[in-house]
């Protein structure tokens, strides 16, 4: 065992429980109140790395959230890359199905349980801690490193295009990698080759000036939640799941039999799939395999929707307001603008008379991205996960979005390859999330593998 | 002026100050975390009407909320009525839509703003203090009274037909006054002809285990907001504005001619109406007018509806449960059970695979009601009415519900004459719900005027 790998070894519980305090910063992105906590979080990361002996630590601005730039260049000759990872997490609502309080971590069966623990705190912390085990042993890294971290992936990264824009030099490498990632599952590895865009709306229905008593003035007025219900009822179809917005699916790319027969390739176990999320049928739309469909084919899903009176009992109440929050997942060559076009023209055409609706875009928006499989980067992390997992990795994709990959192809020219180590059960965006102790610990070797390999010349 | 109108003169700032105590407590009847409240509230009531000189009084108890009984029976010959009420209130949120905290009240520009002020704590303390007036200076009613003040009008007054068939000697009378009721404006009286029927159902509908990312699950299964969107969507029409229900209308007895004339004659300004509650257009079922909409014919509303995110921000989520609350206001001949059934099986109907739909019939069940114009407690209300406000009283209707009127109709064979001086316009059910400090005074004067005309021999 070489001594990078030895140092890893020997000091797990430490990084263990590094983690365990990273995971105590409640840094929920979308939520104002926890603004200081989303700094915390960057200055707890940029702290480690320092620590780490990574160089140039930096936190930039910007109007939300910062990010966290770091880097080690002494390797001459030698490939750069730049590690992309976020130390921001989603919300934690419904709290009352947490086991754990989400920000008080704790350990159950080799598990990890917190928000953020996958999703990407545990994920970020690994190639921090083997570029620490490297400079620690050895007093320097294989290859040039950069770190990318930010504050603002959960709530669609809107400020990092202007960070990467107004750094284009700093940021200058061969490839990103990232950390935002994960593997097939604990014994099989995978490389992401596709990730969907996104885009979203909020809207609002407004009545009358104030909630109003359902018996007096019911039937002579719109109530806002039957309007609402009618708006969002009307974006989808019935039996064959389409979405009815017009113009939704105008500038998707048609499946090309190659990408058909690359998803096909990945195994996958509809029933075991359909058993695992507890419902008694899948459903979406006709034409396409349930994992084309998650995969490779726009969705419209509804995140929220309320009005009116929420309580135990009955108030009989004619509310005033109703409110419903949408994302759509998009397929290349979706523009997210476009699709906010046109979900704002399906909404005003689904407006009736006698209650205002207004549709606001939301923070969100990406484009789609994919990447070749034969990509030079992801050719040499093929390598390393072959000989981690003892067999060649599938080539996945996901219907997740990482708005920092089309926009690193966009504004740098450059693709990001996947490299986490996050498993699809980890529960993020989600009660009860964790990481795996055994993924942690993996994915520091992995890193370890990749410097290494990436260093050889070309053709070793 | 005679001695118990001197009375009520004399003490309006104690009366009003005692009405503001009521008014502090509380009794929030839907949400259990305020029984105690409701209980206090009935305490209130019972020792008030002891303070007034009323006997017999008692606090029965029932499953949920009680009712408070109290009578005075010294007019040997001379009619008995029986005064309803209810000291039960509303919940308060949105609570930010309040200028004062709901169970704080205050008086601004002659009005006492507080949740339940005038409906139904101001209302229901009139007769009380009229009662006082008499016993304290003529040491005697005219007629003999006996009150019957309920604490679950606001859950739809689930217990109270089980105390009325247990005590039909006790309840005996010759016709109810019910103080839930109000006038038509400040310078118009108006005697109540006919109330709604009201039943609903909660709406659940579960799909996957957890919650889910929207990304990565997206486009694999049915997410119940859109499920609860179709449903709710299904149950009622387009432009015409008919509820969809199958069955819904099949019992519902059309409005004769006589009955539409008895509507009109009561004025109504349907621009002022459209303006106050400031929406650019009116809206419902088409072929009937706004009033007949709104006082005769059937209605299905929502009254709530929540599912997944509702934060600030964004949450990707892909929610695994979705809710409604419905009410259903009825008419004569629409029976809640089986408008019940109707909606159990709308539902049903329209559940696809994938998800898990449950229908939960609510608290809330009670016959619409009608009372002849020319009942004779609404021949001598009319006359009180006609001298108070120098004019005869309109003879309306309101979509609202109080269960008791067809209860003690059903259970007891007695008519309900309102007598009650709430107006339209106070917001009950809503934020800054207030009352009248001159309809408080007024209804005690009127009160006392009707208990004398009750005791003058017929045809007298």
């Amino acid at each position: 065992m070489s001594d990078w790998q030895d140092y890893l070894t020997q000091n797990k519980d430490r990084f263990l429980n590094e983690l365990l305090d990273f995971l105590r910063i409640r840094s929920i992105s979308s939520l104002s109140e926890h603004a200081t906590d989303v700094q915390k979080a960057a200055e707890w990361t940029a702290n480690r790395m320092r620590e780490a002996g990574i160089e140039n630590v930096q936190i930039m601005p910007t109007d939300v959230h910062s990010v966290v730039y770091g880097d080690w260049l002494h390797a001459p000759g030698k490939p750069t890359v730049m590690i992309y990872g976020h130390y921001d997490t989603q919300p934690v609502d419904p709290l009352n199905l947490w086991t754990n309080p989400p920000f008080e971590p704790t350990i159950r069966d080799g598990r990890i349980y917190a928000r953020g623990a996958s999703d990407d705190k545990g994920s970020l912390l690994i190639p921090i801690l083997t570029c620490e085990a490297f400079l620690n042993t050895e007093g320097k890294l294989p290859i040039n490193v950069k770190f990318f971290l930010e504050g603002q992936e959960e709530i669609g990264s809107p400020q990092v295009d202007k960070i990467v824009a107004n750094h284009r030099d700093l940021l200058a490498c061969d490839f990103v990698l990232s950390a935002d990632s994960g593997q097939f599952n604990e014994t099989q590895g995978a490389l992401l080759v596709g990730l969907k865009g996104i885009c979203g709306i909020d809207i609002t229905v407004k009545g009358a000036k104030t909630d109003l008593h359902s018996g007096v003035y019911g039937g002579s007025i719109r109530n806002p939640l039957h309007v609402l219900a009618d708006i969002v009822a009307s974006m989808h179809g019935g039996a064959d799941g389409k979405i009815l917005v017009d113009g939704f699916y105008d500038d998707v790319a048609p499946l090309s039999t190659a990408e058909r027969e690359q998803i096909a390739a990945v195994p996958y176990d509809e029933g075991k799939y359909q058993q695992e999320l507890g419902v008694d049928e899948l459903f979406g739309e006709t034409g396409y395999t349930t994992r084309e469909r998650v995969w490779a084919r726009p969705t419209l899903e509804l995140n929220g929707m309320w009005g009116g009176f929420q309580g135990e009992g009955v108030k009989t109440v004619l509310p005033n307001e109703a409110n419903a929050k949408i994302t759509c997942r998009l397929v290349v060559n979706q523009d997210p603008e476009r699709i906010i076009r046109c979900l704002f023209n399906h909404v005003e055409k689904h407006t009736p008379r006698g209650v205002k609706v207004t549709s606001r875009k939301n923070t969100f928006s990406s484009l789609p991205y994919l990447i070749p499989a034969d990509h030079p980067g992801n050719r040499t992390a093929a390598a390393v996960l072959t000989e981690l997992y003892g067999k060649p990795p599938y080539y996945i994709r996901t219907g997740g979005s990482v708005p920092v990959c089309a926009l690193f192809l966009q504004e740098l020219g450059i693709y990001t390859v996947s490299f986490g180590f996050g498993l699809g059960d980890e529960q993020y965006h989600a009660p009860d999330e964790f990481f795996r102790i055994s993924s942690f610990e993996r994915g520091r070797i992995a890193y370890g593998m990749l410097f290494a390999k990436l260093a050889e010349p070309p053709g070793a």
